[in-house]
C-alpha cells in the first residue's frame, strides 16, 4: 500500500506551497523534490493567497513566525480550504513562547487541518491549550515509549476526534491516528534528533503524500512517516566512521531520491490498531 | 575565451550583493566563494543601500519577495545603476502571483538591468506583461527544444532589443541573447532540476561573471551559464547510486571550486549564431 | 581542560537562542547540534523574549539585520542580562553600512556581552566608533599575522577592558583575550574563508560552550575557537581532488559531531599570554 502511496507522489509531482521557517527551508524544498514534488515558498499575505491557489497542498510551519507571515498563514489555510486542499500543520515550538502557542492554537480554530505533525511536547500543549515545552525538541520525560504506547493512542484518537484532524505524533515511536485508527510505527533512528529539520521535512513531504493520495489521507501520513524512517535507515548505514550529522542530513534526502516502493514496502514496520 | 572569463572571476574576486530569497541563500553565498567571488546579503532598505555602492555587482532575486524587501531592490538597483555595477535580474516565479509578476514587470521599468535570468515561463510572462505559470519551474509545454529553437531565438532577441538588456532563458537548451548575437549552449544535465535553487546560484554567479568582465556582457553570461553547465556534468559522473539530489548540490558547488579554464573550455558546448 | 569544555557541552545539552542571518542558519542550528546542544531560532520581539527566558544562552548576529529584528535583538540582549546568561555578539559587517555599525555599537552599549566575536576588521570597526569595512570579510591589510601580533593583542586587551567583555577576533591567527589574559591559537585552515558561515558557526557555538562552562568563559571561548579550527583541519584530511567548498562544509560539522575531548586536547595549538 505504502509503495503505491509513494508512486502516486512521483507520478503526480504535486506541487507544495510551504509556509515556513528560514532554519530549514532548504531542505524542505530539496526533500520535496527527492519525491518528484514541487516546492513553492510564499509567506507574504498577498504572494501568499495566489500561490496557495495554484498549489495542490500547503504546509504551515510556526517556526520563526513573524507579524508578517502570520498573517499570511491564517488566510493561505483558509483559502486552501476552500479549495479543497490538504493542509499540514507543524506547530514547531508550541509550548516554548505564548505566541506560537497562541498562533497555533488559533491556527486550529480556523483553519481546517488535514493533519497536525509535531512531537508529543507540541502536541500535548495543543491539547491543553497551553503548555511548556523545553525548545523546538519533546522533553524527555513526554517521550513515547513502549509503556506509555497504549496512553498515547488513546490521547491522539480523543484529539484526533475532537480537532476533527489527524494527529501526527513523531518521535522514537510514531502515533498516526484519526479518531477511529492508529498506525503505530518503529521506523527511523535516534540519530535524526541530532539533524535539524527532520521534523519540517517531514511535515512538507506529509503534504505531498497527502495531496497525491486524497482518498486516503491516514495512510498517506503514515506512509511519509515510514518513508522519512525508512531513508533515515538507509542513510545510517551509508555512514563513514568519519561522518556526522552534516552528511546524515544529506543522505537521508538522498535515500528519498533512491527510495523504491519496494524499499518502502519491504522497510516499514508499523502496525494498524 | 570562457576560460579567461572565469580566470577574471577568480582574480578579480568581485563582491556581489544578493537580495534573494531565503531558500537557496546558502548556496548561493557558497557557489559564489567556489569561483573566489564574495557574497553579502542585504535586504533592508537602509542597509542594502550602502552595501549596493560597496559592492561590484547586484543580484535581485524575487523569490520569498515581501513588502519590507521590495522597496530595497528598487533602491538597491537604482543605486547600481547610477554607479555603473551590473545587476541581474531573476524574475523567480513571474507569472505565479499578482506581486510577483508585477514587481519583476515594475522593476524592468524602473532599473536598467545588465541581464535577466530565468525559465521560459517566467521570461514569457515578462514579455507579455502578463501570464500564468506552474509554481516556480517552468511548464512542461513552454521547455525550449530543438523544434522550438529557432522560434525561441527569435523572441529572445526581441525582448533583449526591447527591454534593453540581455535575455538568458535556461532549461534543457540555454539561450542567451542580445538583440544582435545569441549564444546557444547545451550542457548541464536535466537532474539539475531536481535540486533547489540551480537557478539562483546561476543568478548569483552572472552577476559575479560580468562584475569581473564587464566589456564583454554577453559572454561573460554564456560562460556563467555553460560553467554551471559543466559543473552539472562533472558532478554527475561522481554520483554513486546511492547518491541523490542533496549530495549532488553539493558536488556542482564543489566542482564549481575545482574548475579551471581549461576544463570550462573544453566542457563547454555551445554556438553562436 | 579544553576536552573537559568540550565534554560539558555534551553533557549538559544548553539550549541556545539564535538570532541570526538567514543565510547561514542551517549551518549553525546542524552546528549547534553536532556538539549535543540544542538551537531554537525566533527574531520577533513577542517571540523573542520569552524564547531567550527558557534558553541557557543567547547569541545575537546582525548578518542581515532589519527594521523588525533589531528590536529583538536589543531586547533578549537585556532579558538575557537579567537573568545571568551568557550572551554572544556577532558583529556581521560591522563596516559595512551605518547600520551595521550603529546596530552593533548601541547593542555594546546597551547589553553586556560576554564576548564579542568578529573578524579584525569589525572588530576594530567598533573600537574606532566606525569604519570601513570590504563586505563581510576582513580586508587583506588588517588581517593579523605574525608582524602585527603583538599590536594586537595589545588591542584586543583595551578593547576587552574598555567594554567588559571577552573579545574574540578570528582570522590566520585567533587572539581571544579578556583584560588581562589573551589565548592566541593556531589552528584552523585558510580554506574555512571559502565556505559561507564558518564565523557564524563559530558564534553559535561559542554561546554553547560558555553556557555549559559559565565559571571560565575566556577558557570557554578558546575551546570553542579551537575546536573550530581542529575540525577545519580534521576536515581537510577527508576531501579528495574532487571535493570542494560545500563537501568541506559538511565535513566539518561532522568532524564537530566526531569531536572527542583527546582529539581537541591534542589537536589543540595555542598559547597563553
Amino acid at each position: 500500500m505504502f509503495g503505491e502511496i509513494l508512486e502516486n507522489v512521483r507520478c503526480q509531482s504535486p506541487l507544495i506551497h510551504n509556509i515556513t521557517n528560514y532554519v530549514t527551508v532548504n531542505d524542505c524544498a530539496n526533500i520535496l523534490l527527492a519525491c518528484n514534488a514541487s516546492p513553492i515558498m510564499a509567506d507574504e499575505l498577498e504572494d501568499a493567497l495566489e500561490i496557495t491557489a495554484l498549489c495542490d497542498g500547503l504546509n504551515i510551519n510556526i517556526g520563526t513566525l513573524n507579524s508578517r507571515t502570520i498573517p499570511a498563514m491564517f488566510a493561505a489555510g483558509k483559502r486552501a480550504n476552500e479549495l479543497g486542499h490538504p493542509v499540514v500543520l507543524d506547530p514547531v515550538g508550541a509550548g516554548a513562547s505564548a505566541l506560537r502557542t497562541q498562533t497555533a492554537l488559533d491556527l486550529l480554530n480556523e483553519v481546517d487541518f488535514t493533519v497536525v505533525r509535531g512531537n508529543i511536547s507540541e502536541i500535548r500543549t495543543l491539547a491543553a491549550g497551553s503548555g511548556k515545552t523545553h525548545g523546538v525538541d519533546a522533553s524527555e520525560a513526554e517521550k513515547i515509549h513502549e509503556e506509555t504506547l497504549e496512553k498515547t493512542i488513546a490521547f491522539a484518537r480523543d484529539l484526533a476526534k475532537e480537532a476533527q484532524t489527524i494527529i501526527a505524533i513523531t518521535g522514537p515511536v510514531d502515533i498516526i491516528s484519526n479518531d477511529t485508527r492508529t498506525f503505530v510505527i518503529r521506523n527511523g533512528r535516534p540519530e535524526m534528533a541530532s539533524i535539524t529539520g527532520t521534523g519540517c521535512q517531514l511535515s512538507a513531504l506529509t503534504a505531498a503524500f497527502i495531496a497525491a493520495n486524497p482518498r486516503q489521507p491516514l495512510e498517506a501520513v503514515a506512509a511519509a512517516v515510514c518513508a522519512t524512517g525508512v531513508c533515515g535507515e538507509l542513510a545510517w548505514k551509508r555512514m563513514s566512521e568519519l561522518d556526522g550529522n552534516s552528511s546524515y542530513r544529506n543522505f537521508i534526502i538522498d535515500a528519498m531520491y533512491r527510495l523504491t516502493p519496494k524499499q518502502l514496502e519491504q522497510g516499514a514496520r508499523y502496525e494498524v490498531r
